[in-house]
């Protein structure tokens, strides 16, 4: 396939097609029309046509698309064939979920650690690992090369693990607290997931649909 | 203020405004300049003044604006002065972890009941709630009037859930199940947050950053 960059108008489009075409191999789809695609994602035949186009030519007249092989190559743009060392910190309800997601590990992101400030979080076990206290987590960051930390911490203390963790060469924040991260360090990305926001959206929809 | 129709932009950004301006509010400040809030949010000072003029005239050249004003005006607009009774469908972390989020109790999102298939969980306490059995569920909703439920089931679980809490007179879902819902029921507002995507997101973005 060919090196052109890919807008970001596509990339943020992938995960949901990569998560349709998971679910189409789950049930033993081997190839698909843009037109049955487009049916299912609810999104236009042609815009799916154009998306699509980025990755060469897997879609063919009369054939469609090659689903394992798009699910591949989406992979790759995305990439998910990369292995992430992750940590959780803030091992709480919120940390604990995630940690048992088995979902992200087949996406490539282990789990390698938790953490806490809480005494009565501290050494209780989760998904076969001990919560460590937050006094273990340099030396665990730096000795296991973390690639990724998932912050569930409370919005006070989020800036300043996450500026330790720019410190300590972390590359990417998972970021559950409600508090938008500074950053100075250009090497590492930060995702923020502001569940609040998401359920203001919701009340403000409700709200208009009457 | 005006009726006119504010834009799902302007829409999209509100909460990100509110959650700065509570902020401000938590920190006993109570007029800002546009240029302030820009600089605190990374937006320009132009785009806030545009946002902002959607709501009357609170920005007054050289004052600024004022602060709880505005707080409460975007409150309304995004209908927290509204309560809303909420019920929480799987209980495992991350059920546990949304019934715990007193952020969402301030805004009016009231968790009333929670429930799960489970035995496990069925009948421990959660803030003070049992964990009640989906058998429960039906006459729950109806008697209690339930506007919002908030479903952390299996994917292949939710879409059967979601049809029948639309039957029971339920208003909006907010979706964590990794699906997309098709809801017939066009009165009801379905918010997904999928997970996942965001993780992609970050992944594909650290992989970009070499």
């Amino acid at each position: 396939m060919s090196d052109k960059k890919i807008s970001t108008a596509v990339i943020k489009r992938l995960p949901r097609y990569y998560r349709y075409l998971g679910e189409l191999l789950e049930n033993d789809i081997v190839r698909i029309s843009s037109n049955e695609l487009s049916q299912r994602m609810g999104v236009t035949a042609s815009q799916i046509r154009q998306d699509l186009n980025n990755f060469g030519g897997f879609g063919q007249q009369g054939y469609g698309y090659n689903v394992n092989h798009l699910y591949k190559e989406i992979a790759k743009i995305l990439g998910l064939e990369n292995h992430y060392s992750v940590i959780i910190i803030g091992s709480g309800n919120l940390g604990q979920a995630l940690a048992n997601y088995t979902d992200f590990e087949k996406r490539g992101f282990v789990v390698k650690g938790l953490f806490d400030v809480n005494p009565r979080l501290v050494g209780i076990s989760v998904r076969g690992m001990d919560v460590q206290d937050m006094d273990q987590l340099k030396d665990f960051v730096v000795e296991n090369n973390i690639d990724i930390a998932i912050l569930t911490v409370p919005k006070t203390k989020a800036p300043a693990i996450a500026n330790d963790l720019c410190e300590w060469g972390i590359r990417g924040i998972w970021n559950f607290a409600p508090v938008d991260l500074q950053i100075s360090n250009f090497d590492v990305v930060v995702e923020n997931v502001h569940l609040s926001e998401s359920l203001m959206t919701l009340s403000y929809r409700i709200k208009d649909s009457y």
